[in-house]
């Protein structure tokens, strides 16, 4: 028998009250992340003010549909919310600025590292209720290629958005924060600028680090080297394209995590390379070389397998059905089409070839209990399944 | 006007006269790598023999179509051509046991490393003419998982199979082994044993340690840290899930170039982490500090720019579509149809999402001309395309 709730009586409300409902939201820096931001606020009806130290950039943000400049609204005084999306070297003077120019509205940063940005904010000489105002974020999504052209409304549909109280900012500036994150789409999640920093040296610094480090052995490399490169090479190093002023700005303001992270991993590989060094010089069954190098191996198996699948489940496996695809036009659309056909939802998808192939093979992560259904149905279908 | 040549005349002859002309293939070792050249010889009638430690491993191999078990097979004494297919630390021992179990047959090896294979052979005591029968081969194909359970006779298609000439190889010999490399689809490379395990030190072997050393720091991670978890991490670390034992074999196998390109990353950074620490005591505007870093991540830009585009060109680079797709079964599958009826060739794709969303960003990689008409195409039919 259904129970008539409260929810019942009221108006249908899927989410907390919506920043629509509110003052317009200023944007200062219309980059990549800021631009998006606006966008997808614009999507759902607020009114966007921008300002970006650029002329140009400010212009091409206005132009993708990010906000109008601020200078030209004729409401800049009511701002409700300000999010600051600069470079993590000057967010905290921006942050700081901000809360002295806008004494009623509640001021977000989006920087990638936040501890940092606390300490310099606790050398601007704010009053208590000015920092009460303020509370970090930093909205877990990127792309590779940066500023206001590469903007997407749905930059951060279904991303982890962390959300940090300092320790005094107010339940009204943390509940305007959770509205933003909300509203674009994400998942806020609440940690101390501590954990933040040091989850993102581990989960993000570390792994773009390593990516340009690898990818800088390339430099120098033979050509007849290079060509022999397969797709581990490639997903390992993909990253590396990253911007470098802006990594190095994220990378020294979260030095201390970020160092600490890479020193543990410094050691590894210290380890590692004295143990191949003794068996370059005494022969492969040198002993401990084999059990140091099958240790590095197996730690990170164990490791691998913590990271969540797509759906949040800590340890959500999928199934994989792979397929051979022949490399021209349209026979990719068509397995993708026979598979909805068939009913199953591709839940990730790899493409697998090398140079001069004129076949790639598809594998297609599904849930477990689909694998056997749709390798047989693929198959009656006339597609060649590789059977794992 | 045509010109009459002698092709016109003969038979149609599209590559060098394949193995199928001539007497059985023995493989030894039936794992990933041998049943897949079995079931790739076998689809071009050429008969296989199998032999393996593991009576289970041999059995599953022969029940995948990859050959018939050598006890079993009447016609065991006249085989021209010997593969061996078993782990790098006992490739040596087994090839100077071929070489002399089938005096007429040349003799071939399959192994990730070729140097120690060589150094190995020569304390064998092999007769020179002996000796001249063998010829070292690397085929660039694998899987992350192992077993004739994973055996793909599409495995090699397209693939860089690298030949080893020893220095006293017969033609024969290097030519028998070509035809192997040709008729199971792949693209022979002539390179000497220590061109190989220098390149795929750096190509292969660095990637994978490094993925493990990075997959390895998660063991101990927060959940909430693993839960921030995007695409970045997820790609470096792909291939962590590798077999310990096996890449054992391989690193101590190369443990010189290997331990070569590891100290030259490991040395790369202590000099990051020691920049980072001075920003750690002094703050981000430490002198050097900001340099140390950026000129890591530029000095990657350079060096992933190197690596070769699917099709061969050593700088060939492609143009990106990217497309939201909702995440329910035939999204994905209209997507691709609708592509290949606009006539586009999808060169490669990438699926981007994080927990809980509804909505993947599919990145579809197009020759850079069909960017413009294919992401007006797909707006025209009410696909979502991300401006660039």
């Amino acid at each position: 028998m259904p129970i008539v709730s409260q929810e019942d009586a009221a108006p249908a409300r899927t989410t907390t009250p919506s920043l629509a409902t509110r003052g317009p939201v200023l944007i200062v820096g219309s980059g990549l992340i800021g631009a998006s931001i606006g966008l997808a606020l614009a999507t759902h009806g607020v009114p966007v003010r921008l300002s970006d130290a650029s002329p140009s950039a400010l212009a091409l943000a206005r132009d993708v549909g990010a906000g109008q400049p601020s200078a030209d609204a004729d409401d800049g005084g009511d701002v409700r919310l300000v999010v600051v999306a600069v470079p993590p070297d000057v967010t905290a003077d921006v942050v700081a600025r901000e809360l002295r120019a806008h004494p009623g509205a509640v001021v977000t940063d989006v920087a990638s590292v936040k501890g940092i940005v606390l300490e310099e904010l606790a050398d601007a000489d704010l009053a208590a209720e000015d920092l009460a105002r303020y509370v970090g974020s930093h909205p877990m999504a990127g792309r590779e290629r940066s500023g206001a052209a590469a903007a997407d409304a749905d930059l951060f549909a279904g991303r982890p958005w962390v959300i940090v109280d300092h320790g005094s900012s107010s339940p009204d500036a943390l509940m305007a924060v959770r509205h933003l994150a909300v509203d674009v789409g994400a998942s806020p999640v609440q940690l101390s600028a501590r954990e933040h920093d040091e989850a993102v040296a581990l989960v993000s610094h570390l792994p773009q680090v390593i990516a340009s480090l690898v990818a800088s052995r390339l430099q120098g490399a033979p050509e007849s080297a290079l060509a022999l490169a397969g797709q581990g090479l490639r997903d390992v190093t993909r990253i590396a394209a990253s911007d470098p002023q802006l990594w190095a700005a994220i990378l020294v303001g979260n030095a201390g995590p970020v160092a600490a992270t890479l020193a543990a991993v410094r050691d590894d590989l210290a380890a590692l390379v004295s143990a191949l060094d003794e068996a370059a010089v005494h022969g492969p069954l040198t002993p401990g070389s084999m059990a140091a190098a099958s240790g590095v191996v197996a730690r990170g198996n164990a490791g691998v397998a913590r990271i969540p699948g797509k759906h949040g489940g800590a340890r959500r496996t999928y199934g994989e059905v792979t397929v051979l695809v022949p490399d021209r036009p349209g026979e990719l659309g068509r397995l993708f089409g026979e598979v909805g056909e068939i009913g199953v939802n591709i839940e990730d998808f790899q493409m697998e070839h090398a140079p001069r192939q004129r076949v790639g093979m598809a594998v297609l992560s599904v849930l477990p209990a689909s694998v056997t259904p749709l390798e047989e149905a693929l198959q009656e279908r006339g597609w060649r399944v590789v059977s794992a």
